[in-house]
């Protein structure tokens, strides 16, 4: 190779990362960035979005004016102060939790995504291993691939509304087993867990020796029978690490800031040194920006109850114009109707048996028209009987 | 150990990690999170903080309110787009570079921080290494720590302006040398590099088949004799990765928008995999702030520059107060005055002979209030020739 016309040829001494490159690819993002490359430029149809995690832009998701203003407000003040932020999310989580939190017990992360990093990153030592649920949420294994965190996947059962296959984590649980994640409301399935399932979690992972990571990013989004309960109820029994964040519930997955929580009335995060590892890791990582963290405690405490129940509300109708259009395609089961979240897991019979995340949290009118054109695809396409 | 006073001695399965912890504690913020805990609190003096770098809280490094009016705006507008802010910095950074950047040079990141996280992961592969400025930027070393890349030191000479030892860059670099640092505007040192220099430093990697990482961070705040010279300007000679953000010059450092940009007219960053591998860390990583990313471009493209005028006109009071007060004071030399960035390096001799780093931008007369107390030190406690 030669450059500027005059120099010998030369070899550079650096190269990519085929590891990085690798884990990019497997995330929902990666995916979706390489589906939308690959559309029919001259296809004039509207693109109706049922694969990604993000509402925000449809007008019947868009945030509440508090929030906003919360945020205008902290900007304009020029006075960040990233303490308060902490005891606010403490407080706000405790209202639901028999071990009340303190600020100590709550990290601020860039959204859940920067969270989900900081546990796995911990996590990572040789030989360890994590149980992912199946389905999951593929960041979880893209981090860990890229961490060298060994992946073992336990099933949720779709006929048993998605709980977890607690006979599976035990089966593939060893002594290199550190942690098992649950998502809960459930990404990709709708799901919400019961009180007691839960708690035979929280057993399971005593058992076994396990912490529980709880990924609660849509906690209460819930819009059916089950209550959405924290996984940090059952913290006695054994350490809990809850995931958590803005983004679904306010509906401003862009605005990143997260939260890490320790529920650990035992204290045995401390002396395992999660505590201090998740201090070094957030030591030498970015943090989110601090008007994010001075308009967090507002956000949390001051935004009417109607905000929320209006979300509920639209989910709650997009999810059965999602259940209900599924029941009319031939082609397309939905086992359970969603109860929470944003998604749906639907099977499909094209031959391949095969699953799909359906996205309902999508502008109520688009999604008719997209189960619309999937039936009218449906039908233009069977194979007549 | 015992849990809920009934279940029989249990081991835990999951412990943190050592190196985290470790690279947590050499960063800037965690040494001084170690002084600020250890400070006496019966102490009623005002502390006066020399050792951080974030300006923010002084009214005579306020921002400005455009660049408050541009966020506000993004975050009520509810309409976000990625792509433009890009656009946006490969326009404002084009400006002063013979080969133009385009959108695809850009990568967005979280501050200037993530930017040196991604480069840092990027380039870590079993055997290669790193060589950093001595004195420099510990995030660096703690990031690199972290991620297995082992460091080299190569020196700035005090009596050279701080000027690179490109002799010991020679004598360092071995066939595992992927990359050098340089920082320009010098965080800690507040020196300038010329144009000469930092032709030899492009041609000092070619030579050694380098990339060069210029950490610009600090770029456009120069207030002595040395132009601002983009590292970017010698991309034809070597490849260059230039990291920077709007955190310093628009005193905001908490907003967290930075960018990594790739100089590369002869396409080897590319072809060493080096640009595919960004993409996948920054797939697997969280994203600034999409207000920020709406903001960003109207912040660069419409600042007046009186505000600009200002700061540096704010920064060249305090090097002056910083250089003078250093005469002043015996036991402590600052061999040149600081020419950029918002720090100068000064010499003690105080039976052991050493460094530290000296923030000057902080209100001016809160600095002159500072080397009057540090002379009083002096004077109280100095022997009797």
């Amino acid at each position: 190779m030669e450059i500027n016309g005059e120099s010998p040829p030369q070899r550079w001494r650096f190269e990519g990362n085929e590891r990085l490159t690798q884990a990019g690819a497997v995330t929902v993002r990666g995916v979706l960035n390489m589906v939308m490359q690959n559309l029919d430029e001259n296809d004039s149809r509207p693109v109706i979005p049922l694969g990604h995690g993000d509402p925000s832009a449809f007008p019947s998701f868009r945030t509440t004016h508090f929030a906003e203003d919360a945020v205008c407000a902290a900007v304009r003040s020029a006075n960040f102060n990233g303490y308060s932020s902490t005891v606010a999310i403490a407080e706000h989580l405790s209202k639901e939790l028999p071990n009340k939190l303190s600020a100590d017990d709550v990290f601020l992360t860039i959204g859940c995504t920067q969270a989900l990093e900081a546990i796995v990153t911990v996590l990572a030592r040789p030989g360890a291993n994590i149980l992912l649920p199946r389905p999951g949420f593929p960041y979880y294994e893209a981090r860990a691939g890229f961490s060298g965190l060994e992946v073992r996947h336990f099933d949720l059962i779709p006929e048993r509304d998605w709980e977890v296959d607690l006979d599976s984590v035990d089966a593939l649980a060893d002594e290199n087993t550190a942690a098992m994640v649950i998502i809960n409301p459930g990404n990709p399935c709708g799901n919400v867990f019961k009180y007691q399932h839960l708690k035979k979690v929280a057993e399971t992972a005593k058992k076994l020796g396990m912490l529980v990571i709880a990924d609660e990013v849509y906690g209460g989004l819930t819009f059916g029978n089950n209550p959405f309960v924290p996984m940090g109820v059952f913290a006695s029994i054994a350490p809990i690490i809850t995931l958590g964040s803005i983004s679904k519930r306010w509906i401003v997955p862009g605005w990143r800031l997260g939260w890490l929580v320790t529920n650990d009335p035992n204290g045995i995060l401390t002396q395992q040194g999660i505590v201090d590892s998740i201090k070094g890791f957030l030591n030498i990582s970015s943090d989110p920006a601090t008007f994010m963290q001075g308009a967090v405690g507002e956000i949390l405490e001051n935004t009417p109850s109607d905000f929320f129940e209006k979300i509920v509300s639209t989910l709650r109708e997009c999810a059965d114009i999602c259940y209900e259009g599924s029941k009319d395609i031939p082609c397309i089961t939905c086992p359970t109707k969603p109860q929470g979240s944003m998604f749906a897991m639907v099977g499909f019979s094209v031959g391949l048996k095969n699953w799909l995340r359906v996205t309902f949290a999508i502008e109520p009118s688009s999604l008719d028209d997209a189960f619309r054109r999937i039936k009218a695809f449906y039908q233009r396409h069977a194979k007549k009987q």
